[in-house]
């Protein structure tokens, strides 16, 4: 998209200026207010600027994820699968209910459901993160707590789908015992791979 | 709302009208574009009628969600708890996915990410949902397929969870087989019950 972007140069900051009031903007109006005339002016940058790196509100959103992809996650590490996805689904947890942080992350959740390239970036975000997580399985898998068949992935979105769920689909309250559940059933099911022949095998 | 109500009256019939209305307009328009006034017109009733008896969009939506859940919903009863769970979450894919259905239902999610109130008619109307679906539990108890202390809703939720994280989460593709493995995790949750002292036993 801007080839000629050299890290902490002024490219760099202006991207950095104009994410971070995209994230506000979001925050506040929602993707259906989203407007380049809105991010430019908060951002202190020409909308002409805006309009001709981002192109629009979805370029915009899928910018911001894929800066936020690019942001190392704390990924859990307490020595024991339960531990780390209790942690993991905690985590994601406070972060979406969060008063500050959790209406940015509500707005993006928000933006994919409106605009099929924000879900594109939606999507791709998440295959990073469940990626990065992995390594939580991996580790597990690594002390013998896992057989080294499981689907790694597949565990992290079993974990954390109760707790989008509850916040985005069915808009119930999320307390930490709902996280904890949700972690717990992971493991539970992390414990019984799947045999390349569909029957369950306990590992 | 509307106590002088007859079922099968004038009044049910504008409502039939006005609610197919809000659901075609939605799963079109999505929720930021729905309007009165072209609920209205698509229902063929005055304006004042629905601004009277539904104020606006949000009751619009509410009420849709109010008639989707007076709906019988087709309970599996394969004779099992596994093949039970599979086929509900297999209904719910291919509701979400169905190009007919699937617009609709989705414009619904949306709205309520996008609406305090759509969210509360979400949340009621789940609950309803989640409390018909517990059925499936509590045969399997009676069968002395699972242990009477497992808590039915949540197995409920942990069953189709995963099936709507991958459609309004990440976007990513819901297969058939995604539906299966999404049921039979939950399967394997609802084996270990768990005990007062939070500590997993197995039924």
């Amino acid at each position: 998209m801007e080839p000629q972007r050299r890290p902490g140069g002024r490219s760099a900051r202006v991207r950095e200026a104009v994410l971070d009031a995209t994230a506000a903007e979001l925050a506040e109006h929602g993707y259906p207010g989203l407007t380049v005339e809105a991010v430019a002016q908060r951002a202190g940058v020409h909308k002409t600027t805006v309009y001709r790196r981002w192109r629009g509100p979805e370029g915009l959103v899928a910018d911001a994820l894929e800066r936020a992809g690019e942001q190392p996650w704390p990924i859990p590490d307490t020595g024991t699968l339960t531990g780390d996805l209790r942690a993991l689904t905690e985590l994601l947890r406070t972060g979406f209910t969060d008063p500050e942080s959790g209406s940015v992350a509500t707005a993006f959740v928000a933006a994919g459901m409106q605009h099929p390239d924000a879900a594109a970036a939606l999507r791709s975000y998440y295959t990073a993160r469940h990626r990065d997580a992995a390594v939580i399985i991996d580790r597990a898998v690594a002390r013998g707590e896992l057989a080294p068949e499981v689907d790694a992935t597949e565990i992290i979105r079993f974990a954390t789908a109760p707790v989008f769920h509850r916040l985005f689909i069915t808009h119930e309250p999320v307390t930490a015992e709902h996280a904890r559940r949700a972690a717990d059933a992971a493991v539970t099911v992390a414990r019984t791979t799947q045999g390349p022949d569909g029957q369950t095998r306990t590992a």
